[in-house]
């Protein structure tokens, strides 16, 4: 059994961790830390997790985490870098939920979060934990730097546009919506059921922390692919706040400079042997609830009236693949295990 | 007071209708019709209005209807052009909220409503009922096609910047968002609490019967300003399914043709004296649940780090000023009084 | 014109009252303060009132309150018993939203609410603000006392078997379910959408502020309908908590003493002239988005197989005949307006 | 591996019992039947299953069931009865999630339902699938009655007090809400999302269906503990329905005539060792989005005040424990299984 510890599970991507892990069946946690929370047992928090998981909040201890294989962090950001080099120097793997590792740019970071940056030298490690893009990368890391659940969408949607290279990199659009467990566990008028039930809204249209970390994805694969030498993507990214509590659903607009490509079977070629991602039939429109509490990742690819715009719509959990689904997806293969191991559970419907 | 007909008022555009026109100072209604709920007191369908509407559904009679002044067509489409002309005749105001007169071209109607029109004589006389574009012409008209809910809100969103003709009309996109109101009341499969809620998800990216209708108005709007002398709007139109009940939210894409416009200035300008729209301070993002049962279309505008891109983002309510409100609206101007004349109440919030 | 005061016009009920009072034919807000939002335009913080209220949050200032006709207090309690003595000498009528004038016995309040009263003396001058029980005393009261949004239903529900004295009153039930909004707007985890939403649960099933007060608005009843000399009701009430955004349901159940009463004619006669209490037909179930918004309770009675248990179905809005309409019923009560001015708009249904 | 067969997998039974056998260790599913949607894949119909289960839906044929281990029935009542005694005559174990074979006198059921009873001779030998009180009959049958969701609620919340024959059987109050799943997946009206949410509603207060299945259980309890001889429960069932997908919650009302029992020793007590009954601290109120998703029952006790009054509040999944899971628990009884197998996914929160 592989020997999991969490930093930082108080809020829902801990206690989403927890929840898949209970079931994992090579992994357990053996130690949870709360600087807050220490002392209570966890079902006091989650009752969801009575009689399942038994342990109590402790305070950050190194010695402790070391004992683990591998440590979660799902903390806010600043956390992680304030402590992951002393667990990767007791050969412990971390993989962390957080934004502090996602960009490479300091300067970017440290725009873009507000503050200095406090394991800058840790960066060039850390491994983007997006396996359809990084499956060997990640096999072979010690840091993870988990992709924010925005941007697995966006990029998952773009990933086979951009390796083909036939869309126009000068205007692409990602109009995303999210469930508001996005913005975490804390107490704010904003989150409140009475002011985001039953309505909508966008937010940051002018501009979003998960931006650069998406464009910084998408010029990677522009790079890779040969159609660029340098960044030059150019992304309008909207999102939304969704009156739901989990889901994520990506609108993807851009526009084709080959109308030959058949996106539909571009789609389908490149995700063939993904366990987590699901290309749909054409004319489909994938529903967040077909992924809620799994790791999967829908896609649906629209071309109207065949012309040069192609849409594509693309569902996740944001807690489960656009955070700690993800993460244990990383876990496994870092471990050897198999890739879905704890991951296999469908959706919960309705 | 005027005296108001409704034909097919059991759907939610009707009974929408009903609220409103329960506390219209100068209208009231006379007449209510229903093929399915004839006998039926208007209370025992929709318990809200117990005390207030004492009227009971009638079937649809022309020497009935004529007794009105104006007579509000709130039935799916290909109802409204069987009855319409009768009514007309007899020198009765009709307002219809269905899609039977929006669609200037015949074959296109025909072509998306999958139907032989009955009344295409009657098309030419049609006024297009929104206010913002056509308050003269609707002052004077017998026979008003009120906008579509969608429709309202991309047209309202896009229409300053088609008038300035500052934008690229060959790449708009309106990716919109309504509630679940907009299917109607109907039942079906997937319609019901348990597929909608908690959930979210495009449909029709394709293709959606509101396109025709946005791209038509949108090339008006292109001609009037000299931009184009035809046809030539190229529009992207992405519905969504939002769990809420009245709402509507489109996010609108365009590319600035000339970077030295103000966009801010140029929205209040436009809307400065116009009472049901409201464009909000630079910076905004306007939310459903402030238009939640009022006739306010709130905008804002966001231009991220000052580039090409233009954001434009409406709300209304879809049942309100995207159907029975602007209906209204409409009613107000053609019969002299105030424009807001029981469309004043603010929003339902929280 | 009415000139109305709002202390404390911040949180929902606050937000209420003006969006009741901006459509009131015979009354208009001057003045709304606020000690947090000083010197912010209330549409700043609700922008469903832009455009229709221009007032801004001023300090609590006697002087300035003194020139209103009446004044609300929409507080949380404890403030209201610290200002109204220094507004009632100055002539100006004083309606109170929160609890600090509900209860008679002092030490009740203290004991319930975990504080010294500030203003007992002021506690007998009181009156209850139920319309339907003291109408007369409203008229003529300096200080309304309005009561909870749960007492509000279950009294009125009791009311028509109370005074027929046809109940055992040892053992009365209230099993009563709130939306989120009772909660107030303040920053709680228990209230984030992600909690409430999609669940339900009871709490403070042990006890809850508003037991006392119902029960002593219950054994009022029973006191004056002969039935006892004392204090003796025995009520065990249970609140719950809704994932929605407005409304209170009450399931009441009662043991009949007198199986001969017709508790269905029992209620009609009752609230046979009540312009806000509607008795439905024989069999109904109320739901309480046919009263979303509006000042109207609905109520229906049902006695399984004829036998002798009676049980009460009791829908308001929390807020509007739970707190902010009744208040203003009560307003234009004293001010000897028609009981529903500015009342009079049906519920927002769907 | 158990093959199990599924008989009317439409629905939402249908889709839970799929959802849960998807990762079941021990058990597959090889065959499920829908005459209306017969020749399609089960992933066309619940895309959450996509690449998890490959079925296709096909006429239901006893040959092919009769290879099964286990059948499940999910179909509406009336359907079991007609084909239950086939399959049985096969060998094969039947587990009936409809209401046909729950009620043992075969008139009450006959007037309830509304129709004659097709295979009356077989309902002695069913076996009423509720693990708490049946375990061993439940190992040794081979036809199950799997209780309804509020039969199974309200029967395991009142079983302590039952057994200990503590409380007046003259007069309990079960006050329950169930989600909106609990309708089914059929297209009505009244189960509209615009229609449900935002609302809250008592149903089928003067009698519902699974009122004489409760009592049944409740009597067979007293006569079990001698508290009488005969049939002598006087229950008063209200049902409510909650905006939200899954979950039941149940409110219990009863008199203790026994002061000196400590009610939370005995449920504590009853309950220890049962897998899926969780016995919460003292002064705790379940909430239902703690077992969403989960086969577990939540349960606290309160007696206010240390009075006789004793309340119960009970927590489940209605297609979980309140159907598919505990048919999958006695499948795991009936076949020697871990209790628990494929039953330990904690739920999903938020």
């Amino acid at each position: 059994m592989i020997k999991v510890g969490i930093v930082g599970a108080t809020g829902y991507t801990g206690v989403e961790l927890l929840r898949l892990l209970a079931v994992h069946p090579e992994a357990e946690v053996t130690v949870i830390t709360s600087r807050s929370e220490q002392g209570k047992p966890v079902a006091d928090l989650y009752p969801s997790l009575r009689g399942i998981i038994d342990l109590v909040f402790s305070q950050p201890n190194v010695d402790q985490l070391a004992q683990c294989d591998v440590v979660f962090f799902a903390t806010p950001h600043g956390v992680a870098q304030s402590m992951v080099a002393s667990i990767l120097e007791r050969g412990v793997k971390v993989i962390d939920l957080s934004a502090d590792f996602r960009i490479r740019d300091v300067a970017t970071w440290e725009s873009w979060y507000g503050q200095t940056h406090g394991a800058p030298e840790l960066i060039p490690q850390a491994v983007y934990g997006l396996p359809e893009l990084n499956r060997e990368a990640i096999a072979n890391a010690s840091l993870i730097a988990c992709p924010g659940c925005y941007p697995t969408s966006v990029q998952l949607g773009f990933l086979p546009l951009m390796e083909a290279g036939c869309i126009d990199l000068s205007d692409l659009i990602a109009n995303s919506a999210s469930g508001v467990s996005g913005a975490g566990r804390q107490a704010s008028i904003g989150a409140l059921h009475a002011e985001v039930s039953d309505s909508f809204k966008a937010y940051a249209a002018s501009g979003h922390r998960h931006l650069p970390e998406i464009v910084q994805g998408l010029n990677d694969m522009a790079v890779a692919a040969g159609a660029v030498s340098d960044a030059s993507v150019n992304l309008t990214f909207v999102p939304h706040l969704l009156p739901i509590n989990r889901g994520i659903h990506s609108t993807l607009y851009a526009n084709l400079t080959d109308l030959s490509v058949d996106v539909q079977a571009l789609f389908e070629a490149r995700y063939a042997n993904e366990p987590f991602v699901d290309v749909l039939p054409a004319g489909s429109h994938p529903q967040t609830n077909s992924v809620r509490g799994s790791n999967m990742c829908r896609i649906a690819v629209h071309r109207p009236a065949g012309g040069a715009k192609v849409i594509v719509l693309v569902v996740e959990d944001n807690l489960t693949k656009g955070a700690s689904g993800q993460g244990i997806q990383c876990m496994n293969i870092i471990c050897g295990l198999a890739e879905n191991a704890g991951l296999a559970a469908p959706a919960l419907l309705p």
